[in-house]
This record gives C-alpha cells, structure tokens and sequence, in this order.
C-alpha cells in the first residue's frame, strides 16, 4: 500500500470510528448481523470510498430517522394495522409518524420513542 | 344486540379465531403492542367488517410475504447496507428478496430465514 492509499485509509477508519457512526452504525449492524466488529469496520472500509461518506456525512440525520422510522414501523406492526387491515387510516399514521419522527429529531431515545408511540396506536385503535 | 348483529359478530369472531390469525396476527400483534389478547381481539371485530375479512382472507399469504420480508429487511438492517450505504446493490438485494421471500412461501420458521439471510447478507458483503 502506498502512502496516498494508506492515508485515505486513515481517513475512512476516523470517519467509521467517529462517534455517531459508532454508536448508529458499526456496533448496531455488527451486532444484528452477527459480523464480529472488526471484521464488520474493514468491510465498510474495503467497500466506502471517501466521496460516499462525505455525501452521507451530509445527510446522515436524515438517513437515522428514515431508519428510525422504519424500525418503528416494524416493532408497531404498522404494516398490519394500517395496509392490510386498515384499522388505522393513512391520514393519522401520518400525523402520527410526524409526531414519532420529531421525538427521533430532538435526540429521544428508542426505546422511549416505542413506548410513547405504543400507547398512541391504543388511541387510535380505541377510538 | 339483535340476532343479525349477533350472527355477524359470532362469524367475525370465528374468522379471528382461526389458526392462521391467531398465530400470524392477533397473537403476535397483541404482545408487540403490549394490549392483551381480548381486547385485542374485541378492537378487532369492532373495526373490521365481513368484507374487510372476507378480502383479506384471499390475500392473507401474500400479506403474511410481505410483512415478513418487512419484518426481515429490519432485522438484517437492510436500510443501512443497501439504501444508505450502497454496499448491496439494488440487483443483489432484489435477488436475495426472491430467495428469502420463496423460503417465506414454502412455510420456513421465520427465525431459520433471519439466520439463513444473515449468511448471504455476510456473503454478498465480502464479495
């Protein structure tokens, strides 16, 4: 490896190490995948060149509550209640997913954020 | 409650009971979101009517897919790797979804699918 590969490789590891990626990226996806994470980072590494992760530097925020917003999906069972079923309306998953995806901007954690969006979907079953 | 009232709900009931709701939906539903299982069931056959059940009951193995690929494309993180990321291409993961998703019609446990997708996913990332 030259020194230019060397260094560019030295800047990808400081991005992947740095702290939101470590905490929203590398060790959540090693974990679920069951990738050990050293082996998970050099895969990131050998596949990101240096112009994907600066475009996504930019947009990270908004890539963690898209997925946020996912993972709720999922854990809500949305899918049933709201496609298939239909006991939930289009018009208030909406308002509830923007409500959900202000907690996810202003930091709030998961798990809260889960709790706080099961007892709202008892409302609107219920009512 | 007169007697059609009555009829309707028992045969609303009937459908909700049968093994493929109860194993697939209300079971599943009814712990995720935390609300037991009769009250489950009764917010059910309050807001679904005959037709709403007789409609699902033709489409409920390709809901059941879809769902399940849903379910699936949280579990491998598949928002990270192949939206964000762009580490799995487009053509790979629209391969690998027709691979899972005839693993979900042949009636595999979902667990089984998660680990056997866990291993291509690993595949398709050290190519």
């Amino acid at each position: 490896m030259n020194t230019k590969e060397n260094s560019l490789e030295l800047m990808k590891t400081r991005i992947i190490h740095s702290f939101r990626w470590n905490v929203d990226v590398l060790s959540p996806l090693s974990e679920e995948l069951e990738i050990p994470i050293n082996e998970f980072e050099e895969i990131l590494i050998n596949n990101l060149d240096m112009s994907s992760l600066e475009a996504l530097h930019a947009t990270f925020e908004s890539a963690k509550s898209e997925f946020l917003m996912e993972k709720l999906r999922c854990d809500l069972s949305l899918y049933w209640l709201v496609d298939v079923l239909k006991i939930i309306s289009t018009e208030d998953y909406n308002k509830l997913k923007s409500k959900l995806l202000g907690k996810v901007a202003k930091g709030e954690e998961y798990e809260i954020v889960l709790k706080f969006a099961k007892k709202e979907v008892y409302h609107l079953l219920k009512k």
